[in-house]
């Protein structure tokens, strides 16, 4: 089987997964590291969903180093289907999560006019549309692959 | 070749596409009459956005019109790769629209605690949810479709 570059169990794979991580990691840092954000849903959101996509993404690298570096495991449909779906639905949560914090956040600035934390709040949600990107691009690769299996 | 429901050109495919234009045009009316939705990024970007969604679903369920009570012309795929390529960016943005509207409509529920049009900022939103799901349903379908072609 020729070998797709993004596809689970391949270095490209592994990139991605750890650019979701970093970015999931540092959407956090940004959003709660000495600030309230128990005040407003979106923020709230976007905690929860970045915490879902740092287990899921460390997890998925994991098997990305084992498949690399000591021995590539026979790929199984069921596997790469709930790899593909699960992909996809923290895609679209880390989507609607982010959107909600980008929106809030211009709120914020248009009704204070002076936001201390806006410029956080900001990072954050562009940290976590990247982690979207990225965990986009992986469910494709995969979906890509899952025919060929 | 075999038919499958929802793809382009079947009655179930008609009744998704009158479907998204109708829960756009309630988003919309929900959102637009006798209220000044300026004020707002994310009021702005949902109106955006479901003024693209109408004409696309139109448009395509005029597709579905001639092929299911006239003639049934050949499918190409390249015509429906842009078809499976369209649902697929307009349920991305319309899904973070809707997101974008229920975080501020929630933010603005907290912070007046009296909000007389919060009410129909909410329906606005979730027509739009329900816009969305159905966009993603035609998107599926054909995509399931693609490769027969």
């Amino acid at each position: 089987m020729e070998e797709l570059p993004g596809a689970l169990g391949t270095s490209a794979s592994l990139a991605l997964r750890l650019g979701q991580a970093i970015f999931a990691v540092a959407s956090l840092l940004f959003m709660c590291l000495d600030i309230q954000f128990y005040s407003y849903t979106a923020f709230c959101f976007l905690v929860t969903v970045m915490g879902l996509v740092i287990p899921w993404s460390l997890t998925l690298a994991v098997v990305d180093v084992i498949s690399v570096f000591v021995m590539r495991p026979a790929r199984q449909p069921g596997v790469l289907s709930i790899v593909v779906i699960g992909d996809w639905v923290l895609s679209f949560l880390s989507l609607a999560a982010s959107c909600s914090t980008a929106s809030v956040t211009s709120l914020l600035l248009a009704s204070d006019g002076f936001c201390k934390l806006c410029t956080r709040y900001q990072l954050s949600a562009a940290m976590s549309f990247l982690s979207w990107f990225l965990c986009l691009s992986s469910s494709l690769f995969n979906l890509w692959l899952l025919p060929t299996v």
